[in-house]
This record gives structure tokens, sequence and C-alpha cells, in this order.
């Protein structure tokens, strides 16, 4: 039997505690145990600053706060189902501590603006942090990129070649991706960083409150204007997961890439030791777990943000308790991002590039198909014919297994007679990257360029 | 540093902890333990029995698994980070217990087919659970039903009343929704009886173990008969994941009915003390929080099926650490059906119907309409054109606050000379649901009808 | 049997017309064939001025690129299945107009980033249209709430009755919800407004182009920088449907409060019979279709979010043909946005509002509880106790059926001898919202301030 | 302007043209014509038995309909948004057709059970062709196993070489997947097979109908027993959308083992030109784009999916509007797999591969350690302790170039005095692969094994 609700003057009976159990937050939410505290020293402060409490009651409460603030950062406090959530926890901690006057704590305030309010502190504090962390993936691809400016691999379309790219060129494109996940992220605190403080259960409320006062205090650098909205909204929680998930979705596509060229049959990329894992039958195997992990991990992100777009459709205003579902997802999303780009940043960071294996491929693999056709069409001949004629040589090519650099200059003529010598050197996956100098190609300076740019964007 | 790998031959460096920590699964696996250990007996009964390992070696580790097992059961058993999941963990206890011999245990075996067994016989175990709580939820329907044959209510389509119905009828279609669940869980166990063991990593084995043995031993009512599906196969789990969205979208509808019946503007259902709760600010509140947190949690499920489905996308075969996101989702899905069902059972069977409410709505709501399109398309009157008259009195009622039944016999002569006196109770809603006799219908004896179909169902 | 493809060079044998049929786009993606030519204008143009192609060829393709785009805005363009999407139709139709030299069009050019550049204009040219949409919205919600700034009704929690709140108030919750929608979706436009031309298939390309003449000629803001991301980014599509989500589930929200609020039992709202429809059978029916279709709209748009995450998880770069699965899902979006926006608009702005219902409800729902735990409160007792005792309160008043403001002085003087007579007062719904002055809260000045606010950032 | 209404008796205005367009089904729901039509023809004959109708009025609307049909047939029906959906537009039709009389077709029906009736023929008749797509598949995986029972290629987990297998073993994994798909879409029969004709609006109906006639008329298997949840079950929508999902998943693991397995690092196959495509600029590109396509429509199938559950969540009973929302992603699901699994045959069966290089792989690759370790642990070797011995020589191996074949006796010796001559032999990747024969391995036994199963199961 559960112990008296702090809530339940008109109640006759009470729930069981598995019944308790299944509506309690507290498994969860106590990860906010911090920000629950400081909401209410950011209250009771403004409510002696109102007067709206005496400052002897306030004084007693605020320095019951620090205590219990204090023991919670030194693992000492214990939470019970039967307290609900962290809210009821704290309360009830505090009442025994410090008295009855522990009750007007709550005076101007609701559960509903405080769960609010310790939910955007939450997520308005690890925003920084994971921007902190795709900032150091994108230094270290900067830094990969400039030792990899020259390393020239096979450019993939549909996973077969199609022009040489440079290597450096390749880790820009995620570098481009990752500034667009920062740019959300710091777009998301402009909706994260609201105080719904002083919203009380949904309409404000009769005491004098100073919310522009709580608000200060603990750092927010907006108030909602609407009470009933700052209760009912978990927009920041959605922007989050969904930024989250786009994340997600780009590392996921360069793990799978990392997954296929550490294989046997490409060879371009070895993993340090650190950052894989064996068989527990077969010892050879080397398997590039993390990537693997990262991966598989986009699709739980996914569920997050599906689940609580679910939860909160049709949902009138303003607090109902399905918005108690809220949290778990975003808790987990975090707790997956955090350590998902350390690892991320820490594999790519000791990868070794085979940088031999890269180069063969493209000499032996059609890729420069693109610099024969476009060499016709510079000769004046439509680039549509052009193409026609290379398709041709390609098809020829395969079947005599002979690459275009291999053609003669006497079987060249024949299929124009304005080829020159200068194609040979066209034809050259190097020259072919070095030449794709338009803004943003892959030729080297362009690369330069980009990283050049990336590094002022870091700066 | 982590101690040397049990998988560890070929490597020079380890992985940080952190790292470790972000591959390894023992934080949820481990609530596979048991299922763990009981497949490791039937592995060891049978390589004892097949002659691959000696009799003395099989019966030292069987000796070794069964106080392992003890342990497990008296909650002292201490699985670490380092030895990642749970499989490794108890080989590493076992070695500690009955020294190196405990490595034979792993001979014709992987941890691909030992975790795919695990991870089978774990939802095997669940189905059979749930489906049980389902029924209870059934019988409780079916009970409540008897009650409330001829207990009247508004039927409500778009919201608005349409017909009246019987109470007992609402509540039997929840039956009918139930039932089909219980068919999609039963149906489930056909793709989660199956054994993986003895696929090995992925290609069977060269020792000649004996699968069907194990599978007997292990209760399984069916082999994979190809090993590479055997390990790489999760349907059983996606088809779990989807059958728990349909029932928890089930619930959610019911839940949503709960939620607006226990309005003040409804007032037609009163939950018990016991499966609300009140509010830290408004002394007057009786939230139902059970059927909204019941409602809101659908959410999550429907986030688990999509998660597990977008992880599963695209995998090469066989095995990918990918794979591993396979198990969060569906032990929590698990934790959120078994009590979400026990709670809703208990809401549902202490709740206080309001019948005088009910039956007073279905009297001023023109929901009898249709009883006069109907009577006077019995008269001869195409329907169409009953329909017509009927809504242009309709109107005519709402504006003059008369309902039907308070039209004179004078005033229907007008609109039809066919209508006689009868018509007064044809509009009374008790008849209307009584002679809705059509087979499924709202009438009495289609709801008891219903009742003993179930009934029989149920036994 | 299919014609001759413009990319056949290198093919022996060709596709069936099924297979043909299944990979086209052209069904759909003729939607965006206004930005395929533009796009073709933009780049032909500057082939012009680089005089990459003598200026005669370009006024020939230009002239002819014209004349198709007059006969597209008369209706008279045909497309065929044959030449799979919109730019090969395009190009196949401008070769029979102009001849060989159409050919020439492609130069420096690909498919990749032709695509991606079309897909840019098209959501870059929607996502104002969709803000003007939500803006309308927003205006009639202003205008709406002016009239209503002391319309009293019942505040909600749980769908119970809290707080008698400002309905003037309520509908600025949704005003303050579609701005954050507008700044999403201006966001949005960061994103989308960046030019991919150029980047050709992957790489970029060795013609001397100029991309900056390019996408200034197509109004582009920005530029990619780098020619992989180019071709390979659809961050701004999934952003789209993210916004466009958390945008229906806004709508879902108020659609499901007005399907409640237009029911017999609350009757708070009434709809204008052109936003409203009727049953075939049931004379008597007037159902909320266009709410309940709104609402029901979002679970598809959901699942266009999460179609296109799913595609796009695990994609290796740079295009893949699985990206072609980006259109469909974005232009039913936008195909489903603009109506639902304009409906919606046109269904709350003929709303009628039952005042006298709302107000009624407000006088017997024990709203006025935390009226009387307040004044407790400021009268000294700390606020749980108050709470208490005032739940107590409730619960005999709903034994005795008597609300609080029947409670007599003397009654209340035997609670506490600090009750005064002004109790009464407080006790009153309008009283009870006009104190709730609290920045954001429901009282009237506090509506009136948002009013003002939303009218200036309006203009 | 519309015109009025067939349900239009209580109105008082209408609603414009683009309102009426966007709550119109009429788009998409003439998909259903036919089932329409079909219900309707049941539904008249019905009226006759029981003589609810006249004769000559049921003879009438027989013939009536039956034209209409002919009509459909010949593609000479047209539809208008104005009649909103297909059940309107065939009344309306008929009507013109036949006159008033047609009114009397909805006696004892509603558009609720019509449409549910619609739906349910619309999903049953397509379940069947959607089995017998899987079925020519499975065929074709069986006749191709066939022919490779002892073609030798790297089995891979992590995407790492792990142990030799059997393609043909390869091939009946996703044999066993579509057995699992095949038995879900039948197990789906169960819920789609039931009829609803006769639920009306929601509560029966006061006529003498006879659904037991009508359900034998349309070949229904089963009757709803509760007309609430007659109308309201969309369950057989949601396991088809699961199902297709599964499936899709499915073949999106194959589809991104084709695209792997034609690129120019494994080249191990390669596909017929009728299921490639080229690029329009790079003349050497043959590009899988079938399998791309088939693998990125799963993420529309998911979209679908979750779609409808959000849909559905919360709706109380028994229809609303937003269920109309249940046939646009079922239909595009249809529309999806059909051709999907047509063209996935297509591209499978004329798949050509490259046998000597998938053999070549594994000799190459150490995915012969296993049998090394295997041959250790048969002759006494703790297996951990063999896995740990045969890992360092891997080490060595690759440093020094040297696979385990090529080790020497001498060498051999220095590990274990137990090792024999015997182990070259079982070195060989084809030995391996046949002596992996336990039960369902790779083992050429056993794939012909499953290949004699799958011959019975498909007859």
């Amino acid at each position: 039997m559960s112990t008296q609700k702090l809530w339940g003057g008109r109640f006759q009976a009470q729930a069981e505690s598995w019944v308790d159990e299944f509506g309690a937050s507290i498994n969860f939410d106590q990860l906010m145990a911090d920000e629950d505290i400081e909401g209410s020293l950011a209250h009771v402060k403004m409510l002696k600053k109102t007067q709206i409490l005496s400052a002897s009651d306030c004084d007693q409460i605020i320095s019951g706060l620090k205590e219990l603030q204090e023991e919670l950062h030194a693992g000492k406090l214990k939470f019970t189902v039967e307290n609900e959530d962290i809210h009821m926890n704290i309360e009830s901690i505090l009442t025994e501590k410090i008295g009855p006057v522990a009750g007007k704590l709550h005076t101007g305030r609701s559960r509903n603006d405080q769960v609010a309010t310790d939910f955007h502190l939450y997520v308005k504090n690890r925003l920084p942090q994971i921007v902190a962390e795709i900032k150091t993936i994108q230094k270290t691809l900067v830094s990969l990129a400039e030792d990899n400016v020259e390393t020239i691999m096979p450019g993939y379309t549909h996973l077969q070649h199609a022009q040489p790219i440079s290597y450096g060129h390749y880790l820009m494109a995620y570098y481009s991706m990752l500034k667009r996940d920062v740019e959300r992220f710091e777009f998301n605190m402009k909706h994260a960083d609201i105080s719904p403080l002083g919203a009380a259960a949904l309409a404000g409320t009769t005491f004098p409150i100073d919310r522009e006062f709580t608000a200060k205090e603990l750092g927010f650098n907006d108030i909602y204007v609407n009470s009933l909205d700052a209760v009912s909204d978990r927009d920041f929680a959605l922007e989050f997961l969904s930024n989250a998930s786009i994340l997600m979705m780009h590392l996921s596509r360069f793990c799978e890439e990392i997954s296929m060229w550490v294989s046997y049959e490409f060879n371009y990329l070895e993993l340090s030791d650190k950052y894989t894992t064996g068989s527990s039958i077969m010892p050879q195997k080397k398997n590039p777990d993390m990537a693997e992990l990262i991966r598989g991990k986009s699709g739980r992100v996914y569920g997050h943000l599906i689940g609580l777009l679910s939860t909160m459709k049709s949902l009138p205003l303003a607090y109902n308790k399905d918005l108690q579902e809220d949290k778990e997802g975003t808790f987990d999303t975090v707790k997956t991002l955090l350590p998902a780009l350390k690892v991320f940043n820490g594999m790519i960071s000791t990868i070794k590039v085979n940088k031999d294996n890269m180069y063969h491929a493209t000499e032996n693999d059609f890729s420069n198909a693109t610099e024969l056709a476009d060499y016709l069409a510079t000769k004046g001949i439509p680039f549509r014919e052009a193409h026609g004629i290379v398709g041709q040589l390609v098809l020829k090519g395969i079947e005599t297994h002979k690459n275009l650099q291999d053609i003669s200059m006497e079987e060249f003529k024949k299929i124009s007679p304005l080829i020159e010598d200068d194609i040979y050197n066209e034809l050259k996956p190097e020259v072919a990257v070095e030449r794709r100098n338009s803004l943003g190609g892959t030729g080297f300076k362009q690369v330069k360029m980009q990283i050049e740019l990336a590094k002022k964007d870091l700066n």
C-alpha cells in the first residue's frame, strides 16, 4: 500500500503499488534531479524577491534545497516509486529535512510548469554538448582531408565506379553534412531556451510572480508568452529527435562505407584494433563492430522520433499524462548520440588508408570514360554523341580487357581525327581529378579551398 | 584498460573502456541470462550424447552451469561490461568456477546461433504471458457486457450521436479486437518457436551435432533448415512488435473513450480512485492518468517497431552488429505490455457506469432519426427520400428545441399519411436498440449471442 | 520494346516496358517540369556566357526551351514512360524540336545535379506558400482571440476541468505553436536555398562552368561547396517533412478539440454547414469531417517522414537510385498541407462559439478550487495543507451536490477563521480568469498583451 | 458550387468546391469501383430474397448495376468530385440510369459497412496475387540454388569473410525468408476475409437482412459478429502493411547484396542489361537501378505502415473520417509490391554468376581459420585455446602474406604435434563447405535436402 499522496485530499482509495509503479516516472526522470533542484531554487528566490513568501521561509527552503543538491551530487539521495516522480520525491525529501515549510515551495507553481522547466533545462544543457562532439568530428575530418587532398580513389554512384575523386573531397562531403547538423542543433536552441516557469498548471497564477526573474536566474533566453502553450509544448524535443535522426542518418552513411571499405574486396581502409572486435568462433575475424553499431542505432533514434510524434498526435491541451512519454526517448537519444559521436570520432581518427589500393582501383575501371567524352565534346562533338561513342569503346574494352588508356592513337584517330596525344594525359586518374576544378569539384584546389573555408568556420 | 577478450587472439591493441561500453550489451541482455544458461545446458547435454566431448568434461560443465543458474536465481551473479554480453559473461564466470574445461562448451556453437537461441526463447516464453493477460481482459469485458446488455447509451460516429446502442455491445466490440490480437500473438509463436541452435556462426559446423536433440531439450517446435537464415532472421521480433503495436492501438482507442467519458461533459463513467491521480495544484482534480498513460505508450511501441524495421533494412547476411539493436525495443515492449494490460484490466474492472446519464443522452439527441427514416422506408418511401424528409424535421427540431418523439401525430400525418401511432414506440431508444436485431447488431439478443460465443471461445 | 535510351551506348539488351515503368519517375517528377526547364535555361545561359558552347548553339537551345516552356504552360507537353524521367523527356522533346544541338545542353552537367537542382527549386518555391497559409491562420486566430478575450471557458488538463480560462487565451496558444512552425519553415529555407547545379555527376566538371552565375540566375542564395554533398544531400527534404509533421501534429490537436467541442456533450462550438457533412443513413448527423480528415492526415505526413529517413539510412555516397524515392512523399506532403491549411482556416473562421455553454460549465465543476487553495495560502496556510483542505471540501461538495461558492460563510469559518467575505468574489470564474495576470497567464490583460505582440509579429 | 448532396437534408449551406475536393476520396477509391458494384449486387440480391424490397424493384436495380459494371470494365464510367466517393458516385450514376428506385438500394445499409466491405474485398483479392508473385520468386531461387549447390563463395558476417559457403545455400536462405512471408500473407487472409456487410452505420439494422447470404454471395469466409467492430476495424490493413514491410525488408537485404556484388570490387555477379541502366554523363556506367529502387521502396512501405498506425491511434469508435486515410497507403503498397516482386524475379533470374571470382576470394581470406581451430579442438585442445592459437597464426599470416594452407607441416607441428597431413585437405574451401553437414548447414547434402523440402512445399 502506498503512503498518502501529496495531492490526495479528495481521494478515498489508493492505488496498489504495481499501479503506482506503472504510473511513476521516477525511474527515468531522476536524470533531471539537478535541473529540478535548480528550477526550485530559482522559484523560491523569486518568491522571496516578490515577497510572496517571507524571507525567513524562503531562506529555510533555499538552504534545504542546497543541502539536497549536495547530497545528490554525492550520490546520497534515494528516490522512491511511491513518490511518483522527481518533483514529488524532491519535495518529499525536503519536507523530511525542513518540515512543513517545504510545502510553501509550490506556491504559484504546478508540476506542469515545473516538469516543462526541467525538461527544457535538460535539452538546453545537452545541445551544446552534442554540438561540441560534432565539431570534434568536423575537426578530425578537416585534418584527415588535409592529409588526403591528393589521395585518389574511385568516386561512386550506384556503388559503381563513376569518376576518380580525391579522398579528401569525400571526407569534406561529410564535413558539409555535419555543418548542417550543427546549424540544426543550434536552431533547436531557439525553442529549447524558453522558460515555461510560472505558467503554473495551465493558466498562470494569481500570485504576483516574476517570470523574468526566474528565467534570468535559470539562464533562459526567452519566456513563453502563453501559459497553455508553455505546459503543452514539446516542439523542442521533437526538433531534437528529428535533428538527431538526420545526424544518425549521416553517420549511418559513413559507417556503411567504412563497413564496405574495410572488407576483403575493397580493402581501402583498415580500422584500428581498438575499434573492432573478434569472433567467438572464427579466429581470423576483425569486425567493424563500432561502425555497424552506430549504423544500427540510427533505427533506434528514428523510433524515438516517431514514438513522440505519435504520442503527441491529437492530444487536447493543455497537459495530459501521455506527455510523460516525452522523456525516455529523448534521454535515450542523448545517451545514444554522445558516445556514438565520440566513438565515431575515435574510429575515423585511427583509420589507416590503403592509398595504393584506392589508386589502383581507379586505373582499371573505365572511370575515366567521362574524360574521353568531355574531350570529344570539347572538340565539338555534341555531348550526347560523344557519350554514345565512348559507351561503345567501353563495351569493347570490357570484352577485350583493355582500358581506355590502352587504346592506340591509331585506333583513336579512327573514332575521331580530332583526338590528339594529349588525350593520354587526360585519362590519368590524378589528372582527371585535378582538372575537375569547377567550384566545389574534386579538383585539388577546390578541396583545399573547402578545407580553408572549414577552418574558418571552425574558429 | 580492458582485460584480454575471449576472441582476442589476432588483436594487438585493445579498446578503451568507453568504447567497450558503447559496444557492450550486458546492460540489457542480462535479461536473457536464464535463457542463455538453459541454451548452454541443452548444448552441452547434446555434446555429451553425441560424444563430441567426453562425458566427464560435459558433466563438469553441466554441474558448473547448474550452480551458476542457482546463483542467478538467488541474485548473486555479477556481470561486467568488459565481458561485453551475457554469453561472454556467463562463459567467463563458468571458467572461474570450473577452469579451462569451460572453454569446451563453445564447441560446435557460435555467439551468433547462441544469441539467436536466447532471443527466440525469450520471445517464446513471453508470448503466452501476454496472451494470458489479454484473455483476462477479455473475460472482464464479457462479464461487464453481461451486466450491461440492456444499458442504453449513444452510439457514435464522428463523435456525433448516431444511433442508440447497448453498452454491452460496445464492450464486446473490444472483445472482438482483442480476439484478433490473441490470434496474432498465437501465430507469432509459429516463427518464434524455431531453434537456431547449431547454425553456428552462419554455415553450420563440421562437428556431428544433433540439432533435433537440443531443439527438443529446449522445447522448440521446429528447427531452422538454413543456417544463414537461422542467425540473421528477426522476423519473429518484428511480428511481435507489429502485433504489440496493433494491440496498443486497440487499447489507445478504449483509453481515449474512457478519457472523454469520465469528463465533466460526458460523465458516463467514473474511474476508481485507485486508477486515477490528483493534481499538485488543483485540489478538485481526478485525472484518468492510467488511461492516458496507456494511450501515450502506444507511441513508444510504434517507435520500437519502426526502429527495428529501419535497423534491419538493407542489412547483408548473415550476422551484423546492427542486429544487437533488436533486443532493447523488444524487451521494453514486453515491459510496457505486461503492466499496461494488467492496469487496463484493473481500471475497466472497477469502472462505475452512470447509466442514467448515458440513457438521458439518447433521448435528446435526434439519434432516433434513423428509426423514423427506416419507418418511412418500410412504408414504401424510397430510403433517399425518407432520409431527406427526416433531415428537414431534425433541422426544424433543433430550431424549436423539439425532439422527434415530441412531434404530434397531426404533424406526422402532414409528412406522410402512412405514419401511425406505433411510431412513438419505435422512437424510444431501448426499442431502437432492441430492434437492431440483424446478425451482429446491437439488439439485446445479438449482444447475448456474442457473449455466449465469447464464453465458448474463452473455454 | 523501349526506344534507344540516351545513355544506351554500352548496352546490348533493353529492358521490357514493365521494367522501364517500374524504374520510371515521369509519372510524378513531371510536377517539376517548370523547375527543370528553368534550370536548363540557367545552365545554357551560363554555357553561352562562359563560351563553353558557341553563342549560336546556345541561342538555338534557349529558344527551343522557351517554346517548350510555353507549351508546358499551355498543357500541351506529352511525356512518355520510355523517357524515364522529366529530364530525359524534356531533352528528348527538345531534340525533336531543334535537332542534335539539343545534345549540347547536357555539357558540364549530369542528371544528378540536374535533379537535385529541380528538387531544391521545388521545395524552395513551396516553402513561402506554406508559410503564407500558416500566417493566414495566425491572423484568423488573432482576430478570433480579440473577439473572445473575455469569453470564459473551462481550461483542461487530463481532459478534466482544471481552471477557468479565456477562450482568447486558448486560441493564442495555437498562435504560438504556429509561430514556431513558421520559424521552422523559414529555417528550412536555409538548406533548401542552395544551388547544386554544376556538381555534375558527383565530382564537378572539367568544363570552366560558372556556378555563381547559374545560382544567381535561379535565385539561389547559396552554393554547395562540395560536389558529392550537392548530389547526395536531401536534408532540406527531411527538414521539410519533419516540420510538416510537427505542423500537422499541432493541427491534429486543435482538430481533436473541435471534434469534441462540437459533440452533443460539450456543445461549445458549432461548425458551419460548409465544413461538415451528413450521413448516408442517419439524417440528423452533422459530422466534423474536415477536422477529422486533417487530424487523420497527420499520420500520412508522419509516414512520409519515416519513409524518407528509412530510405536514406546507410546509403553510400554519392547518388543511388534509392534517392528517387525522395520526391513522392515530399510532393504528397505539399499536396496535403496546402489545402489542409486552407480548409483549417475556413473551418475555424466560421465557427460559432456557444459562449453560454462554455461559461455555464465553469460554474459547476469545482474548477475554482485552486482559487480557494490560493486564498488560504495567501492567508499563511502552507500550500500543501491548503490543498488538502480544499480537496476534502470538493469531495464533500460532490456528495452533497454543492459547489464551493455555495458554502456558507459559517462553514468557511470552521475551516479557517481567516476566510472573509471577499472569497465569494474570488470564486467567480471571470474573476479567477482576470486575476491570473502573471506574465503569459490567462488574465484578460495578458491575453490582450499577447494579441498586441502577435499583431506586431504579423506586420 | 456543389450540387445537392445525397445526405443534405438538414444542411442549409454547402461547401465550396475546394473544400469538397479536400474531403473527397473519389480520386483514389475509384480503384474499388468493381468491389463496390459487386457489394451492391450482393446486397440487393439479399433485399430481394428477404423480400425487404419487392422483386421488381430489385430486378431493376440489379440490371442497372450490371449495366454499370459493363461500362466500368469498358472504361466508360466518369466519376466526379462532387459525389465525394466511389459509393455516392455509383449511386448517383445508377439514379440517372434507373430513376429514384436506385434510392432503395441503400435500404438496410450504410456507407460505413459499404466502404468496409469494399476495402475487405480489395485486400482479400490482392493477397493471393502477392502470394503468387512471392512463390514465383521462390521457384526461381530453388532453381538457381540447384544450379549452384557446389558454387563456393565467401560467407559473410559483419561483411567480413567468415567461412566459405555454398551459393546455393545463400539463395535458400532467402527462400526461407520468403516462406515466412507467404505464411504471413496467408494468415492475413483470416482477418481480411470477414464480411462487415450488414453492420450498417455502426449498430446493425432493424430490417430483417440476411448477412450470411451476402457474405456467401461475396465469397467471404466469415462474418463480423459485432457491428461496431465491423465498421471500425482496420486490423487486416495494418497486418497487410506490416507483412509488406517485412517482405520489403527481406528484398532490401538481397538488393543490398546485389548492389555490392555487382561492384567493381566484388565482381561476383553480373546483372542483365535489361535490369540495369546507364548514366547520362558517364558512358561506362551500368547501374543496378532495379535493385536500388526496390531497396529504396522499403522506406515507402514502412511509411505507409506507420502512417496508418498513427492515424488509428486514439480513434474513438465507431467510424471517423480519419479512417478514409486507410486506403491510399494500402493501395500504394499493392502498387509497389506487385511490380517490385516481378522485377525482382526477372532480375535474379537473369543474373550471371562469376563463380571463379567467388571461389578465388575464399582461397585468400583466412576464412578457413575455423577449420583449423575446429581441427585442434577435435584433437582435444579446448576450443577457446585453439581459437587463440589460430588467431596468432592469422595475425602472422597477414604480416607475411601467407595463407593458412601455406604453412608447412614443420611449422604446424610446432603449434601442435597432433596436427597431421590431413589438415591440408580440411583447409580447402570446398572441403570446408562439404564438411559443414550439420542439419541446415552449408554442406552440399544439406543444401540439397533444403532444395528437396522446398520443392515439396511449392507443390
